[in-house]
């Protein structure tokens, strides 16, 4: 297998991020960047909070809660504590590392940085080489609405209620003027880029303010390259999140077969898990990995899986006739 | 002795904050205001920082780091370890729990509360009856100007560069549209108020920037009641802090006598330690007390000598005889 010149990864948090490091394992830093998710990102007690593009930062620069997958090892929680004690709200678990990176964040931001310089310095100051960026420098924020309890910010829905409400649709507030950040379009126009990888996200939670970045969604459709996501439905069942949860609510069996009709209009393959592939066998919109990465050496194996997987498809002149024109379902 | 009705308290940090304690310990909670310097505040990383005013809160809530007289108690310190391995700004000692404090303030400022309402919610939740309030809730910054450094933030040269350039004159921005805090304008009309003490604080870092807020001197001077002031240089020597080096910058020999000079357009009588009552012995402007707080006890102990002599200055009618009319040396 040739090394391919240039990968663009789209990721959301948990999931992806472990993708993300493997990846990151397998590939010379500056062959790989990493377009996150900002749907999450809130701000909180004035604290600018971007979950995602930390918890991607924080496993590449191996200083991730490895056993909850987000948020720092060694974490300590004085502050939060006090916010307890004095009353203020504590809902949202802010470990006093991770309050560091947010003050950081803050003073570059004020200082006039985009999202994507602040990310930047963040990731060089814990030793990131790869590049991390946010899919765009624009606010987007996703707002849940649900069957009982109204319109959700989506941290109220995600962490404050743990996704217990009903989802019925999603809403990408600034979406639409969102373009997609410098180091996004720079990856998308390289020469040297040889294939996108949407990692095992959430499809709704954290792929689709992705896709809903202007142009972001056309730009894939329209990519030279082959695009493959890895589904993070395996067994019928998310590996970490609301993923399955969210796909009964809005009436779909979990399954790979809906990550591939959810990316049908640009993604050429669905890498699916070894125990899903009786459900696809025969089937040229999958390919069968092991992606339950349970350890470093998991994720440096489906990250080499989803190189070899792009590489085929370039191979075989893939990528035209097996992207399909139709749309995708699209989120609500 | 009768108690007093009501008394009005004037704090900087440290030593105006353990004064503050003695006085609440021997006085009912709602005959004492604690009108605290803000002279100090700055806004750090985002956060919106007020040592004087926390060290007052801290102080009377008894969670006070008592050896170094400001900070927390069982204090923590993952951020700022983080915030040193980001390399980001870690010159000024933000805890864990210190932090937390500053987040409530912050989003109590940004949902509108002034900042003397900020600080009647964290002194309630921290459990202070007392009424601490800040001296204005204008912005009023102390810039100090240096004799070899220009202008320096207060912070910049309090804690960054610990006091060490020669201090000049001091100006303190936005004390002329600064209006004494509602709770300082309340006691001061009040006709319970029976008298006004000038804690053992900085004479021109703590002091002189509450004595700048409009039209606060003036209204000291004249205050129908007896104002008294405890001489924060005892034996030649500050207690705490720059005074005395500050005193000798601006050509003057640190003493007691100092301090009566610079109050003495409004007020009666300045209080001094023991050690240094052969100094003002005779001398109708002085009274002689144990003024180095070394406990509990040195605490209420003082408390009750500030209102003693209050008392008698009310008793002997000195209130106007002993006023000069001179406005004092001010700072610079």
């Amino acid at each position: 297998m040739t090394a391919p010149s240039r990968v663009l990864a789209l990721s959301g948090g948990v999931g992806g991020a472990r993708l993300a490091w493997g990846l990151a394992s397998v590939l010379p830093a500056d062959k790989l960047t990493v377009a996150v998710n900002v749907g999450d990102d809130f701000e909180h007690l004035g604290l600018p909070i971007c979950p995602d593009l930390d918890t991607v930062v924080y496993t590449l620069a191996g200083v991730v809660n490895r056993e909850q997958g987000w948020g720092r090892a060694d974490e300590t929680w004085g502050t939060l504590e006090e916010l307890r004690a004095l009353g203020a709200e504590s809902w949202f678990l802010l470990g006093d590392r991770d309050i560091a990176v947010h003050l950081l964040r803050r003073q570059l931001l004020s200082a006039g940085c985009s999202l994507s310089q602040a990310t930047q310095t963040i990731a060089q100051q814990l030793g990131v080489a790869t590049r991390v960026v946010p899919v765009t420098d624009a606010p987007l924020r996703t707002r849940v609405h649900t069957a009982g309890d109204g319109v959700l910010g989506f941290q109220d829905y995600f962490v404050r209620r743990r996704c217990a409400p009903a989802l019925k649709s999603l809403e990408f507030e600034g979406a639409s003027a969102a373009q997609p950040s410098p180091g996004v379009l720079e990856a998308l126009a390289d020469p040297a880029l040889s294939g996108i990888i949407v990692c095992p996200s959430n499809p709704y939670l954290s792929v689709a303010p992705m896709l809903a970045v202007s142009g972001l969604r056309a730009a894939l459709r329209a990519a030279r390259v082959p695009v493959i996501a890895v589904s993070p439905i395996v067994g019928g069942q998310a590996i970490k999140g609301p993923t399955a949860k969210i796909m009964r609510e809005l009436g779909v069996e979990p399954s790979a077969a809906v990550i591939a009709e959810l990316y049908s209009d640009f993604v050429d393959c669905v890498i699916v898990d070894e125990c899903d592939a009786a459900q696809v066998a025969g089937d040229p919109r999958f390919a069968v990995a092991h992606t339950v990465m349970r350890d470093d050496d998991g994720r440096s194996a489906l990250a080499r899986a989803c190189l070899q997987c792009l590489e085929q498809l370039r191979t075989d002149g893939r990528r035209s006739s097996a992207r399909q024109i139709t749309s995708g379902i699209t989120c609500g």
